[in-house]
């Protein structure tokens, strides 16, 4: 659907140096947008695209008026404190800014001087969510989280019999979504202890990350139109990473019958960069489960859906305690995973969003669910590593854990790469969990 | 929270006429708000306060510049094509502007030539939704529908433990959501019968409406600070009709274990008008459950949310087949019901929902859930009204139902009536099923 252009030329390098040092994230080839400002300034919040370790500011690039057409468009829409009215332009739109963008970064361009007036410092910069997020919906793509999780409830049964049909899904709450650097208070409800007579009220104890990717819808469908899995990702704008708190045991005691609910709105936070579609086409990679395991239902079913594949996105949790944080220590890897162990692509989950006539609106996020691979330390969430806090995980510094603690920071990172095309990264989503109040 | 003041005098009439005829839903106590402009029109779309047939075009009165103070900063909040700003102004603010209101559109008020001039006939009317709605929640307040529908499921074991301790809700899809007249297409999606080897795909069997009120957020909480249960009512702004559509074959198959998902985001429809907290205040009613049972947990707890009690709100559901349509037949009542029977108050939703710190924001819905009483009459979906569709409903003028048929239109009505206050109500919401696509 997004092909392979002059814009992935794995030789390409640009006039800011740093951007082509070996493991950037932010290499030529990858170009990923976010809202920001310079920091604790009272600057209005505007697009712009990571390069190296600079931001283009597309709002002075807007007005420097070098680009031209589509692309010059595209940056006026990029020069609101949201991306709405661009995810709202379309694939054509996206493609000539990142052509436009591409060109003019690259060594030699005689756009160069206009383009380094318009230079942030990423270091002096401060982000705000990418846009207004009308409806957030969470996914359930890990077959292997579906079935740890489901083995902990159901261990005769762990995979209900609709999962391989369909793509299980749930709305969530937009309104406690944030970004990178969301320190949240460690949510109160009820919970209710297995021998307990009664529930009561108190601060979660089985506190969790999930390591997500986020989906950010970009053209939207109208109220009773579905959109063919053909059609599927070209209304899709870009992928960043998402970390989806959630509360087991608040859970536990709420969710039946109607879903998650409280266990899941006090936080989820998302990385500031949005890694475009465009960017991810390089890196298309088989499935890791057989294809036809069992063959999906027609509208869930594409040639293209099946010879693209997954997307191979490698995924790292990290941790950083308070206490290794006081002492200077780097977070600490807990888990690795890889996008193509979704059951299901992202074309499948708009195709199947749809189905029914729902309307999915520009900015609309998608959480991919948990993302856990299929061993050990490849769980996507506490709950996994430390098989439902029976298993102690213990930190290079003796402390152990099984849930996350107070002043515990929780990272994702996420990178491609691959030897045809050039290493492109997400940047890094944390958060900190502050004590309850 | 709300008190009893001269807006609700028994005894007010209005210069508007229409407003103090017998019956009649938008007399001079009610006041309730929409956004509205006139049909087929390309005027902006502006508040308005309902008066007898005639809306009161709070744009047009904001630039009289009659009311003064808080009220009329209240009707400039109102001229906007949203109510949001004016929800978030507060308590405060709306009671200003109902008082003015209600001073202005009484008997022998010196505004009335100015007010006459800001008069739009609500048959040359047509609305909006009354505002953004960030987020959505369903809510599952009424212990009947829960112990029917659980019947369904479970024979032995019809409500689960959690019911009586928490008020179960889940996020709801809010792109979806329509004002009332909204005509959507019978949803397609994955559906499994149970004797099926394997899921197909088509058009829902089991299309159902749900009798709901929505009830409207006015001013918000920050993310991570919860609102206690005394100031919860001073963060509702009102209450409206709600018919949350719902495909009972989709959702069998979809719902575990995350939840209802495509079986609810098809279609939601809303009543055009939204009657205020401080209306309702007359119409308090004690509980139809006895108020310990159990005693509610200390943060859903508090001696004026006992002894205010639920709200009286007698809710009526009606259907015109097409046939009847055709016919210039009217409405049929297929169930009447009433609000005192959920089993919580609104309140206790807003207490539940920010316990852990989850943010609302001004012009949040929370749907109530099914509104059904103990009796089999009081069924608020056709899923009890036909015990799962194995009772067949038999029309007047012969035809008979199990589910929602196309070209079926379903109309909720509702109003508050007592001995010491006046008769308010709430119009009506309708929506049309076309068929499948």
């Amino acid at each position: 659907m997004y092909s392979i252009n002059e814009t992935h030329d794995i030789h390409l390098s640009s006039w800011v140096t740093s951007a082509n040092q070996q493991g950037c994230d932010f290499g030529i080839q990858n170009l990923p947008f976010a809202i920001f400002r310079r920091k604790q300034s009272d600057e209005v919040f505007r697009g712009g695209v990571a390069i190296g370790d600079k931001i283009v500011d597309l709002k002075k690039l807007s007005e420097a008026h070098v680009l031209t057409d589509l692309a010059q468009k595209g940056a006026v829409a990029c020069a609101n404190s949201t991306l709405n009215e661009f995810m709202a332009m379309g694939k054509e739109a996206w493609g000539a800014l990142r052509l436009a963008l591409s060109k003019a970064l690259t060594k030699g361009s005689k756009l160069e001087s206009a383009l380094k007036n318009c230079l942030v410092e990423q270091a002096d910069a401060e982000y705000n969510l990418p846009c207004t997020i009308g409806d957030y919906t969470d996914f359930y793509t890990s077959i292997h989280h579906a079935t740890s999780v489901g083995k902990l409830f159901r261990p005769d049964n762990p995979l209900l019999p609709n999962y391989k049909w369909i793509p299980i899904g749930y709305h969530g709450r937009a309104s406690s979504i944030g970004v990178s650097g969301q320190n949240f208070h460690r949510p109160v409800s009820q919970t209710k202890a297995p021998d307990a007579e009664q529930p009561s009220v108190g601060p979660c104890k089985r506190l969790d990350h999930e390591l997500e990717l986020g989906i950010f819808m970009g053209s939207g469908n109208e109220l009773g139109q579905s959109v063919p899995i053909e059609e599927a990702e070209a209304h899709i704008f870009g992928i960043c990473l998402f970390n989806d708190w959630s509360a087991r045991d608040i859970q536990a005691w709420e969710y039946q019958p109607l879903g998650p609910f409280l266990s899941k709105s006090f936080a989820s936070t998302i990385s500031p960069w949005i890694v475009t579609m465009e960017a991810l086409a390089p890196y298309r990679a088989a499935f890791s489960h057989p294809a036809d395991d069992p063959q999906p239902l027609a509208y869930l079913s594409s040639e293209q859906n099946s010879s693209q594949g997954a997307i191979d996105i490698d995924l790292e949790v990290l941790i950083q305690t308070q206490k290794m944080r006081e002492n200077g220590q780097a977070p600490e890897s807990i888990a690795t995973s890889n996008f193509i162990h979704s059951y299901w692509t992202v074309a499948q989950l708009v195709a199947h969003h749809t189905v029914n006539g729902c309307n999915l609106r520009p900015g609309d996020l998608l959480g991919s669910g948990t993302q856990s691979g299929p061993e050990p330390g490849e769980g996507g969430s506490m709950l996994e590593l430390s098989v439902g806090g029976k298993k102690t995980l213990t930190l290079s510094n003796g402390e152990t854990r099984t849930f996350i603690e107070d002043g515990d920071s929780i990272f994702i990172r996420g990178w491609c790469a691959n030897e045809n095309a050039a290493r492109i990264g997400f940047g890094e989503v944390v958060s900190t969990v502050l004590p309850a109040r």
